[in-house]
Parts: structure tokens; sequence; C-alpha cells
């Protein structure tokens, strides 16, 4: 019978009504939301009617996200519920329209559940109300907060989210579930507040790989290459990349990666150790200068309408802005990284990297650093943070795999494959088997 | 006094009402829109209100866009207004939202006016109900078609649009008026139907170098080096770049070219002829493969919705998509050749070159070839059409300064002093004069 813990692919196996689905998360929120408070915007009455309506529609019409509850970041435009951006200035808007991801989900069956905590215009890394669920004195990560800390304390199977720096692999790590950056530009933006023209990317928390495929088939993300078949990790060849940004690794990323490795080894995976080229290290000055620049056209607009109510950041971006010369010598030395990337990656089934620092820190005060997820940013390629590993407080910490830009569909299989290995990683939390389980 | 023919610099200069400006624009499109039929929503009765409201600020509150009517690219959401996109999919859709720049412009004190016609989500070349000004058995050109075709007849001062292939400059050439094409990524396209992520442009048309200046300013659109002296012609260094596609250019391109070089020496400027390197002869096939293969990305939405409903041309980008290995070798080549055009560019006051193939073309069931413009677009560079010259029927024809990249504001400068100079090009109109000639 499902349940909160049941996933999205178990919940389509299940035969089970969507009310009854629903009505099983919205008691979880009831007892854990005072701990967790990952919801920006929820209307338990509206997602019951959803839920009958759904139910109602004949089987043969349903479509293939039927009845899956999504939770979706409050940064994009939901017709049916506000959208505020965690801003004083859009307290209350509800613009009557759907971004293009949100709607192509409602157009497969989805049931979009409610709206999930940001920071800040999921530009800054304040913390918002939302807690760890593992651990309630720790942040759940951002901007993508609520998103990561929802799907984590099983409260909604998928949550959507975005990334400009690290917004969805890290708060993916520090809440103990899978985190899917797409390719950028793979997912259309349409709908979603813009942080970086030429950063923001549209992703997908969940806690299966099967869900993440699944989310990837329902928007039609599509390799050159089709891959059905499982990927075979034996004698499959990775590399541990730890890239410029290692110095600062603390030691539960350093002893999750060592781990890593051994899994893999033990499976008869190859792991090579790579190196990258100097040129990479120009990657992190790159892109926090074209995310600024970039900044400040996306925030110009809300600076001419209400200056004294956005946060001092995004005022220091418009008022005091990266050169044009600086910015532009960032986006091209970015665009000239990105095939040599590439080149590199093809070289293996996935690079394994780290996604974050090390655990969620205590505080809510700031959601982390994303210094571990910059670079693939910025690099547009795709990312998958596999979870599975523990840090010294029992809080759990995921390991990214990268492959080329639009081999999406693949790594996913190959994540498939890897992500039970990384369950041998030590990290349990109490309620956080599925169904099945 | 204000009239129909006032430009927005004029009017701000005037001390005239709002409500008298808007009334004679509203009297100009009574008498004209049977025949240009420019506009996809207007109200009159809510354009007098808004005026009314605009008045009645005290004049010490007033902002630096005070009461100047401006007509939106029906692609642009407005919060009062309905957002259509020429697509039967949004018919009477009506998000409760402004775009960023609609925004920003309203802050400014801007009347949104209405919104003008646009080809299916600007995204063919099927024509609109839209026929140009100066001949209506011909085409005003696309996408931003009302844009264009409202702004040459005098129905408003001032229009949005977006380039993403020729789509504000094609329509300026048509209409015989100015058209800004900024650098990419200049101005936020937030709240904007996207065609293609890494190729639309936010762009203006006006009847003057003052009125573009003006809307650079109210957007706060700078260059690391600000330039307010005059632009002096006599000594700079011009060139004329006819490009690959020049084999498709008619007679009244090029002879708008030929007296434009003259025109330019007889002012004392110097006009080198530019022959491009041969790797830029790649840059028409990949921005078309760009385009197509963003356009997937794009419409994959409407395509899941409402395939039906969809332009057949949409439908075959979805379904029949270039392939990534194609699309990012496109985006690669596009990135590695924009900084080699901007130090081409570097070397001259501007780039002088074609803006359309000719004059509009007869028959409005194509918004004609947007061959000219496509080039420009992919390199992210500025653009300003001027008018000027004139085709073998009467009808207008501009041509294009390009400047290096964030090189706006320094590109309008040179703007305002070759437009006077382009005034000798031989195009008149009988109802084209401003108010002050």
């Amino acid at each position: 019978m499902a349940s909160y813990r049941t996933t999205a692919t178990e919940f389509l196996a299940s035969g089970e009504t969507v009310e009854n689905y629903v009505r099983s998360l919205l008691d979880r929120i009831a007892v854990r939301d005072p701990d967790v408070q990952a919801w920006a915007y929820l209307d338990p009455e509206y997602v019951l009617s959803q839920a009958r309506q759904l139910d109602a529609i004949p089987v043969s019409q349903r479509g293939q996200l039927h009845g899956i509850p999504i939770g979706v970041k409050d940064i994009m435009y939901t017709q049916d519920m506000p959208t505020q951006y965690n801003s004083p200035i859009y307290q209350g808007d509800a613009p009557v329209v759907d971004a293009a991801l949100v709607a192509m989900l409602r157009s497969a069956g989805a049931l979009i559940f409610g709206k999930t905590t940001t920071t800040e215009f999921a530009s800054v890394t304040t913390g918002t109300k939302t807690r760890n669920p593992h651990g309630p004195t720790r942040t759940p990560g951002g901007s993508s907060s609520g998103s990561g800390a929802a799907v984590g304390d099983l409260q909604v199977p998928v949550a959507l989210g975005t990334q400009t720096f690290g917004s969805l692999i890290r708060p993916a790590s520090f809440n103990g579930i899978f985190a899917f950056k797409p390719t950028w530009g793979a997912i259309s933006r349409e709908g979603v507040k813009i942080c970086s023209l030429t950063l923001d990317t549209m992703g997908f928390f969940a806690r299966s790989v099967a869900d993440l495929e699944l989310l990837a088939e329902a928007v039609k993300l599509e390799d050159d290459e089709k891959v059905h078949a499982p990927f075979k990790v034996v004698g499959a060849k990775f590399a541990v990349c730890k890239t410029h940004v290692w110095p600062k690794v603390g030691p539960g990323t350093v002893d999750a990666l060592n781990l890593a490795v051994q899994l893999l080894r033990a499976q008869g995976a190859a792991v090579d150790e790579l190196e990258l080229p100097d040129e990479f290290a120009i990657i992190t000055t790159a892109h926090q200068q074209v995310l600024q620049r970039d900044a400040r056209t996306s925030f110009m607009s809300q600076y001419i309408r209400a200056k004294s109510q956005l946060d001092p950041q995004l005022i220091e971006f418009v008022e005091n802005p990266i050169s044009n010369r600086d910015y532009l010598t960032g986006l091209d030395v970015l665009a000239s990284l990105r095939p040599k990337m590439d080149h590199i990656l093809n070289a293996y089934a996935a690079i394994l990297t780290p996604s974050a620092v090390d655990e969620a820190p205590e505080g809510l005060a700031s959601t982390g650093s994303p210094a571990l997820c910059g670079m693939w940013t910025a690099l547009h390629v795709p990312v998958v943070n596999i979870p599975g590993f523990v840090g010294k407080h029992g809080m759990p910490i995921g390991l990214s795999l990268v492959a080329a830009r639009h081999q999406d569909r693949r790594l996913l299989r190959v994540c498939a494959s890897v992500a039970p290995i990384f369950e041998g990683g030590g990290w349990k939390s109490g309620f956080f088997k599925s169904s099945h389980e």
C-alpha cells in the first residue's frame, strides 16, 4: 500500500489511489512541518481536491506521471498558487500562469502539490525558515531549501529546483537524496525567475534514480544515442576528480570519496585519478564574475521597482557591477573550456567528484558553501548527486557523478547502477527506507 | 503641441498632458487601424484612464519616461492585458504579471499602451494580419510585426520587440524606423516567451536615436566607458561589411549601401571594405542549428500540452531535432567566433551592413527573409537599424550599424550622428516628419 515512503515509480506500480497517497503525505507533513518547514505555500484541501479529480480520470486516459505529487520551488510560476520568491516585493503575488516545466508535468498527470521555500530569488546564501530533516539545527542547504528538505523528509517523492551555483546538488547532499542537474538549457526555463541567463539550470530532487528517469522521460530529455540496457559497473572506467577547489573539502567528504572509490573498485570498476589541466583553475573566478554580472541584469527590474526591499547582496550586484570587459572574458573562457571538458569526460563512464564541502553545517543563517558545484554549473554538464555516505555527526553526504553535455540519459543509467553500490557508504536514516524495503 | 507625430523625447520636452498625447495617438489609430492592424490588444478607454492617472502625478514625482506610450510585443507578459502569442493555445490568456522589461518601463512612468501583433510565438515567418503602413499590400516584416508597423505608422512613438533571427532589424528596415538590438543578455528576458535561450534578444523600436538613448538610460544599459559627447563623423573610421550572405541581397539594398558609403565619405569619414575571414562563413549554419535545437526545448511544453494547435514548423523542431552533437558544435563555434568578431569590430567606429534583402516584399503571407540579420544575432553584438534609403517601389530601406558586445551606448552615440546623414538617402513619407519639422 502506498505510504509517504513510496517513491513516484513505486506509486505508479502500486495501483493505489492518488487520494490515499496524498493523504499519507499530508499526514506526514502535519506531523513533521513544525520541525522542517519546507513549504512556502501548501493548501491540503486543494491537494485533496486535485487528487480526487485525478482519481476520477479513466485509467486509459491517465498521463505517464498520473498522480505523482511534485513540490515546486517558489521561483517558478504555478497558475493555481502564489509565487513569492521569498521576497517581500512579491508577497501574495500570484500570476495566473504555469512555468513551462510545471505545465509539462501537469499535462503528464502530475499533481502540483505546493510551493517549496527558496532563499531570496534563489540568489543568496542567507537561510530560509527550513530545517534539515535529519538534524533540525542544521541547514537543508539552498537555494532549493524546501525542495531538498521536503523530499528528504518523505513529504513528497519529487520536487523541482534550479541551480546557478550549487542549489540542487548541495541540498541533495545535505538531505540524503538524489538531485539531477541536467545539461544547461535542456529543460525550458520559461516562467522561472532568472538569476543568471548563462548559468541557471532546471532540475529535480527524488529518492531514486528510477524517479529521475521517469521525470526525464516525461519532459522528453533525449541523448543522441538512446540507452535502455542497465549499465554494467564491472569493467567500467570512472575517474575521481578532486578539482582545484579540493582544499576547501572537509573530512566527511574526503572519507566519502575514498570509500566510494573502494566500493566501485570492489565491484570491478577501474577508477583513475583525474588531474585537470591548469587552465581549468580559472573557472571559479569566471563563474562568479559571469554570475554577478548576469545578476545585475536580472535584478535591475526589482532594483528599479523596490530597491529598499532587496537583499543587500543583490543591490551590490546592481550598483557595483563586474565590468563588461571582465564579464566577456569570463563568458568566453567558460565557453572555450566546455568542449575541452566534454572531451575529457568522454573517456569515462562518469567522473566522481564531491557534491559539498562536508555534511550540512550547524545553523540556519547560511545555506552552506556551494563551492564544489560552481565548476560543473559553469561547464553546463549534467550532474547527479548520489547519497549514501555519512559525516562525523551522522548527517548524510552525497557525491556527484558528472558526464559530458547532453549525455543526461546515459548518466542516469550509470547512476542507476552506482546508487545501490553507494548504499554501502554507511548512511542510514530511521525513516528513510522505501515502502518496498 | 504634442501630436501623434511627436517622438518620446519631444513629448517629454513639450509640457503637454499625457491625455492629449494619447488622444492624438488614439485618433490616429482610429483612422489607420483598418489598414494597418498592428494591435493584438488595445483598449482605448484603459489607455485614457492610465493617461489621466499619470497626469495626476505631481511633477516632482514623475519618472524619466513619464507618459511615454509604449507598444508591447505580444510575447511579453503585461499584468493588465492578455498575452496571446498569436497562438490558439493562449487565446484569452492573461497572466497577472509584467515581464521584467515592462515592469522597468512602467516604474519609470511609461504608459503601457497595448499589445502588438507577432508571428506565432515570434518563431515562424508566416505573416500576421498586420500590413506595412507605407504599402498595405506589403509585409511589415516580423516577427515583431505590430511593433514595427505601429511605430512606423505614428501610432505609438516606441514599441518593444525581440530578435532571434531578424525580428527587430528587418521590420525596422521595412517600416522606415529605427530598431535597437542591444547586446544579447543586456536586458532581462524574464516574463518573455523563449524561442532560443542562446539567441533571443530584447530590443526597441523608435523614430529617433534620442528615443533609443532615452530607453537605454531608463533600463540602465551601461558600457564600461560612459560616452556623452556627440560622435564626430569627420575623421572617423567605418567599414562596410557585405558578409557571406551578400549574394542574397537585392538591388535596393545594394544601392542603399553604396549611397550610404558615399554619404559618410562626403562627411569626412573613412569607410573601409571589410572582408571577413573564411571561418565566419559557418555562422549561417551554426545559427540555424542552434536556433532549431533550442526551439525543441522551448516548444516542448506547448507540444506536450497542445500539439494539434502548434504551427507545423514548430512541431518539426520538436519531432525531428538537430542532433545534440551538431547543436554543441554550433554552440561552441559561435562562442569561439564572438571574441574574434569583437576584435574586428573594435577597429572601427561601427560596421555598416545590410538590414534586409531589399524593401518589404509584396504580400502578407510571409514576413520576408531575415537572412541578413542572423549572423549578428548569433554573435550577440549590438545592432541599430537606421532608416533613410528607398527601394524601387518607394518603400523604405534601412542599414545596420554594428559594434562589439557591450558597446551599446557608444553605438547609439555613433548612430545619433550617422542618422541625419542617412536622411540624404532619399526616403520620404508624407506622414513621417516629426512635429518639430
